[in-house]
């Protein structure tokens, strides 16, 4: 039983690699160098691999540079410190889409019908792609645009964070044996790995690790 | 009035860029450098977009020889020269879904709603990702992904090749003023974008031009 596990260098995507895991299945992470500012999330997700012993990582370079429009992938647009109104201007157009598009491709290759991505609807910062009924249209999207969805061979695109607060991520994954101080969240991490502390993403994990009781091992800079 | 159109260098996007912009699109055109072999049909789409005067022509770089599977991203996969039952090896997995994924985000960026794409579901070889269904699956994913399909501006992905044989392409194409010279169907086409003539994709292209009683221009090796 094998499955293809979005690995982001994160917290959550640790998580749902540890749970793929527990639920017996063996693990092809797919990460991606997209131009984002925080490069250190790859080689996290480098090392959250290694240490779970996957069995293959792939790394895939796609320029989301070139299409820009966020944050995260333009260098002109300011990571914000605090949260506003609405989708945030890290959101990452379409994003999601292209992730799973790969890694739908890929599953495809590799004659696997199971996709784990590590989104979540609750603690999030109300990114669209995000929630389970983008999540259910992809499926159908995916069972139609493939010869194994043809052939009666639908895809699985499982979210087992989907409903989950951050606490209760960060608990689940210290359960299964995650080691969270190799996993980088922060929006604009240094070389290093070490988070701002400031950022969305940075004070979401901070609230989590204090909301679950349980030391938080980040670094900040 | 704004639209994103998908420019392989064949001859059916060149004919649907010309049917975008009869309608009054102005139009972005977009390219994939996805390690295909026939890396000159990427001259051909640069020259027919700068020939029908495009608003902007991007080409984006996308490593699909990093997932293999197909007779088109895997060099120890060899083109047939005649079509088998079923879905072929020149089908690249999840291809279209990955395309349609870079131009929803470029279209975002951009505040365009309106992409095209010159998938055709009568002459071709039976790609699932060429079908009505998977397009309308795909318009609803892109509803449900973005910001814009958030804020009630849902995309619409125009696919006005979709029921027409390739004689009526061509028939179109040319009534329109596409100079199909400029265009490269083969799948392995030399540098020059010259064509073998026995790829599935050359066989539809030649027989296409008799049966729409047009003069082929296309220069074979």
């Amino acid at each position: 039983m094998k499955a293809v596990v979005l690995l982001s260098g994160g917290l959550d995507s640790a998580t749902i690699l540890a749970m793929a895991m527990e639920q017996g299945f063996t693990c092809y992470t797919l990460s991606f160098n997209y131009g984002q500012r925080h490069a250190a999330e790859l080689n996290a997700a480098k090392k959250v691999a290694d240490a779970m012993k996957v069995a293959v990582h792939k790394t895939i370079d796609l320029d989301l540079t070139q299409i820009g429009g966020s944050a995260l992938t333009d260098k002109n647009i300011a990571v914000p410190q605090s949260s506003s109104a609405g989708i945030p201007i890290t959101y990452v157009p379409a994003r999601n889409t292209i992730f799973l598009s790969y890694a739908l491709a890929w599953a495809e290759v590799l004659g696997i019908s199971d996709i784990f991505i590590g989104v979540n609807a609750v603690d999030y910062s109300g990114y669209p792609d995000c929630r389970p009924e983008y999540i259910a249209a992809f499926e159908n999207t995916a069972r139609l645009a493939t010869k194994a969805g043809v052939e009666g061979k639908p895809f699985r695109i499982h979210t087992p964070l989907i409903q989950m607060s951050k606490a209760e991520i960060i608990r689940k994954g210290t359960e299964l044996g995650v080691d969270f101080s190799l996993t980088v969240s922060c929006y604009q991490a240094d070389a290093q790995g070490h988070a701002c502390g400031v950022c969305d993403s940075c004070r979401f994990r901070k609230e989590g690790f204090v909301n679950a009781g349980i030391p938080d091992p980040t670094i900040y800079i």
